[in-house]
């Protein structure tokens, strides 16, 4: 799955307040996992290659550096208690120097499954849980040969560095396998075929090292552009969809040994259901619990990954979350004065198409 | 009221996030501003004499300088766009050199009144409310003289820098007269009388530039040695005391013309509510608004000197707030593993009897 073996992953030891929390990557989940582990007394510490990095605002030190600067990372690694990231694709090579010098949460097999979306089917399937068809592709011939399996329309994905809908090409038919290909450019990949779902909802799971599991109800999404747009909690699927939904997400997370939060997105179908896809890390579709619950998202990966014991997970209001996106920072003024609309900005200072800016969750 | 002129406040121009507030003190009070700040997309700096402040933890950029370098406030001044403060007791000499370089905001006059138990006594009686009996005191006679209007017993208070039960010496009879004196060592001071109450409760009131006025629910607040331990919200007080302490709040800081929170103590009393006093910032009798309103107080204080719409103050939740003070902090394992206490670290890295290091909201 890695390049490397994997060692046995560090425990989290039972750290103090007052130990240091090194975060990879300094986007908004950085930002608000720090805002999470200051309160609890944590200190925290950011490695970010990018300058002013959002996380930056609210923590207690940031590293300027790439991924590839090792010496830069050792110098981080040594210097924090435990590390965690806000992004699944860290790459390999700076994993292997931080795990000499420090324990790193999630574990890299959660992590090098979920980087790549064949060994995460692979994966999950292993489990006897139900994903959408798949099948790996390299080349012209064995897209040809997946496609005549699958069936179209699907949907050729590469099979590392997917993210928001990026590296993803649509195929209605064998007439688009030559353009498919060309956009690919050689990069391995996985043709998915389309699941007939009624709903995506996701299931937000925390895992501590003592192997508890407890999991936050699961939110309903809604994807536009390939971007999450709003997250709906409770979802509008009856108890024993919740249980099931819990039930896979329990299994994941003690399947890979986990600890963290980790963002588990389901296809509610007739046939039950199916499985799109893991992210070891706090997740978009998650932030309803910053105002749902008395322990969020945030502070339960923060409480996994320093040993102390996990919230219980119980909402305490209905919420809808709902993603600013690009040019919706214009409705920004409308939602500061609505007194049911809690907004979390993200501090970052030029507003883009497509770029998430801040997200609100509006009480229901 | 304070030595200088006042000038006339400068209003909030209408910050937009990115904006950078400044923040005079770098304790718990300004650690929480610093992330409700940024959670609004906010740039926070902390001014602070003291090495390793916890708000630093959690700001922009933190500056260490006692208040006396009048070079270094102006320059913190300089680079911020508003400046506002977590303490009462800003030294005046520093004040006037930020005001001429930045907008304070809570307004001089409401801090000059608030430093200066005389000047606030006498501010409150002029609005025509009720405080507890109150003379003047300067030395052995004037004392022997307001012991007699006022009756024993009866509390000797410094006029200046009084705060958690600090400069107050309890005179119970003529014969401790001399020992007042002497400890208070000839400071101007204040002799009041004791109110026969039946609770105190406080209220957390917000005042934007607009003049618009929103106050939280109030909130009942027990103290032991001079320290606040529990507030309960609801007050079990009657709907008319509610609508009463929210008037006397809302007089108060229309007649500073206040912009930012308020708190205001007040004893429940047979006569009616009786001002205890008040703070001209966020106070500890309103952190329980963290997780029983959409918008907490720490937001609404940021909202308020950035000029944007206030939030409601609606409760969502019943909450009672109980403060960690020093070896408190021993039972802070039991109240992490408690799935209705939501637990908030000051980042205190030395536990001292009589510190503040902690609170928690627990949902009722």
């Amino acid at each position: 799955m890695t390049e490397q073996p994997i060692p046995t992953a560090l425990k989290p030891t039972g750290l103090k307040p007052g130990a240091t929390i090194g975060i990879l990557g300094g986007g908004q989940l950085g930002r608000m996992l720090s805002v999470a582990a200051s309160r609890l007394g944590f200190i925290t510490k950011i490695f970010e290659p990018g300058a002013n990095p959002p996380a930056g605002h609210v923590a207690d030190a940031v590293v300027t550096a790439p991924y590839e600067d090792t010496e830069a990372l050792v110098a981080f690694g040594r210097s924090v208690d435990v590390v965690t990231y806000e992004f699944e694709n860290v790459p390999n090579e700076a994993l292997d120097a931080l795990q000499e010098v420090v324990a790193i949460h999630p574990n890299r097999e959660a992590l090098g499954t979920s980087q790549d979306r064949l060994v995460e089917k692979d994966f999950l399937s292993g489990l006897g849980l139900a994903v959408a068809p798949y099948a790996a592709v390299d080349d012209a011939a064995g897209l040809t040969a997946a496609l005549e399996d699958i069936g179209a329309p699907a949907i050729l994905k590469s099979r590392r560095l997917g993210y928001d809908g990026k590296g993803q090409v649509r195929i209605n038919d064998a007439n688009d396998i030559d353009a498919a290909v060309q956009a690919l450019d050689g990069v391995p990949s996985v043709l998915e075929g389309f699941v007939d779902f009624s709903a995506e909802i996701s299931v937000i799971a925390a895992r501590g090292g003592d192997g508890s599991i407890v999991c936050f109800d699961p939110g309903e999404n809604v994807h536009r552009d390939g971007i999450l747009r709003t997250t709906t909690v409770p979802a509008e699927v009856p108890a024993e969809t919740v249980a099931a939904a819990v039930e896979i997400a329990e299994t994941i997370a003690a399947a890979l040994d986990y600890i963290g939060v980790l963002g588990v997105e389901l296809f509610v179908t007739e046939a039950g259901l199916v499985v799109n896809e893991i992210a070891p890390r706090v997740h978009n579709s998650g932030h309803w619990t910053q105002d749902g619950c008395i322990v969020d998202q945030f502070e339960q990966h923060v409480r996994a990954i320093t040993g102390l014991p996990l919230g219980d997970g119980q909402r305490h209001s209905d919420i809808r979350m709902e993603n600013l996106i690009g040019d919706d920072m214009d409705g920004l003024d409308l939602l500061l004065a609505n007194p049911t609309a809690a907004v979390h900005l993200y501090g970052k200072a030029d507003v883009r198409a497509g770029r998430k800016m801040a997200h609100v969750n509006h009480l229901l």
